[in-house]
């Protein structure tokens, strides 16, 4: 994924969880609880994303400890679990931050994520998503699959400018 | 695996747990207890499958929490754990439900699910079976590997019109 | 890995555990408990070597739950670890079973068993393995890394016709 | 990475965790509690290092139980978790033990590790390194990825000559 002119417009970037920041699996043990996987590089850019002045928001139809735990190390982004219908709380969100679609990047990799990327302006999905997903005219399809560093890419990719100066500023 | 004709007539999906719904590895712990990484695209469309009409079953020679967790999301799904012999189940499932062989798609990776697989009428396997389960006559091998998305893949391609009226109505 | 005559000589198969059984890597918890990933197609055929009259061990450098898990489930099975020098353990069972070096084939992937490989007949190790190990002259070099299969590989080659009859009877 | 006659002037290693040691991914399970998977492979070479006269130092960003193992199995080696700026750490090891920059080797993965890896004279990172990392001149990238043995192909390559000799010695 490359840096476009189009994402300076973007203000919100909406991501779902499993497939996105992990490979799509969970680890179950012998009693039934769940572990799941992400990556470093995804969460180590996160804090810079909200210091280029650009929100971060997670919806997600299952709950993980994982997601808590990114909740928990960056609380000015809002989380969102157990939903079974996302595009209301994507609408919701537009609405409070007073935003258009345009604003707003999402990235899914499911049936459940279909509706809220077409309404958003900026339409992201990962290699090995659902064939219907990838069907979304103007959809970006990432180079990393889930759980490689796929929100680093894409923050990577709208914030490239942003992100370089800060880089830069950090190394001086 | 691409949707056929004759995938019409299937009303019952068994799999092999092991290698299907996982990549055949199991994470044990000092203690020995065990778990399994399951993927949530194979979760996901569990629930669909079921409102398509069709039946599901895991019979696995194994016991692990991530086939309790499972059967616990999805209460229609009957589950058959520690089976050392799986073709009497086979059988007894078709009689119950009043099923003919070409009814019923089986899906498993090693010589365990070798006499199921000759039973039924449409047999799949995963790339990285063993090479007996391979060289069974007419064996359909999917493309993605065990824990991979191995049930999606079956389940797009068997129920693909189908779903894809659900996924456009879901959409709407 | 391809079925060979000489393989009709091996009475004892002796294998590393990491990088063998395992794709060589631990999974740390936050108070230091290691867990380790096994593939159930390496499992699943344990039983069957033993019944074909070829008795198994494993020789490991390290200590792990799931080699403890392996041992419970097959008891015939010769496990020994936390062992720094393994050649002496190696020439100890040669003795017990009143073996010779072409009777048995040994697999691992470091330099810990450079000296066991270089004192049996059949020599395996893993495509990853240390250059050094790959170095020893007539190595075998499996086609699986460890912890895909590489246990299995192995059986399906050194067992290929009693294997063979095996899975045949079990059919029927 | 192949052995160079500069590697010779070798006296420190320093060494990022996640992304070299592991392949970036935490695997965070209901409660929060983050474990990391490390390969045997580096664990295996960590004595050999020092017995050569190379000493190595762990600085991360971050805190594992996994990087608290490995300081309790090679007490000689210092670890240094939960530093936000590494650089001048960097330098207080330069200063301790006496030595100049093209004493010592750094291997880092991300931006964290940019001013680090320009201090330093022999520079390491892997291939799925951030872009600014990947940018520095003379950087070195390993052919395995994170957590595939890449402290393990290091030190191959700077003890080339060292650890053939310990591993002949080993052998006799």
């Amino acid at each position: 994924m490359k840096f476009e002119r189009r994402f300076d417009n973007i203000k919100l970037i909406i991501s779902d969880f499993d497939g996105v920041f992990t490979d799509g699996t969970g680890i179950i043990d012998e009693d039934g609880r769940v572990s799941k996987r992400i990556n470093y590089h995804d969460v180590l850019v996160i804090a810079l994303v909200f210091m280029a002045g650009i929100k971060v928001a997670i919806i997600t139809g299952e709950e993980a400890g994982a997601v808590k735990y990114l909740a928990g190390k960056f609380p000015d982004m809002k989380v969102f679990q157990g939903i079974k219908d996302k595009l209301p709380l994507v609408k919701q969100l537009a609405e409070e931050n007073n935003l258009k679609p345009e604003n707003i990047l999402y990235v899914g990799d499911d049936v459940n994520d279909f509706q809220s990327l077409n309404f958003v302006g900026v339409k992201v999905t990962v290699p090995n998503s659902n064939f219907m997903v990838k069907s979304i005219p103007d959809i970006i399809i990432t180079e990393k699959r889930g759980g490689e560093g796929v929100f680093r890419e894409i923050t990577d990719a709208v914030l490239y400018e942003k992100l370089n100066a800060r880089y830069a500023g950090e190394i001086k």
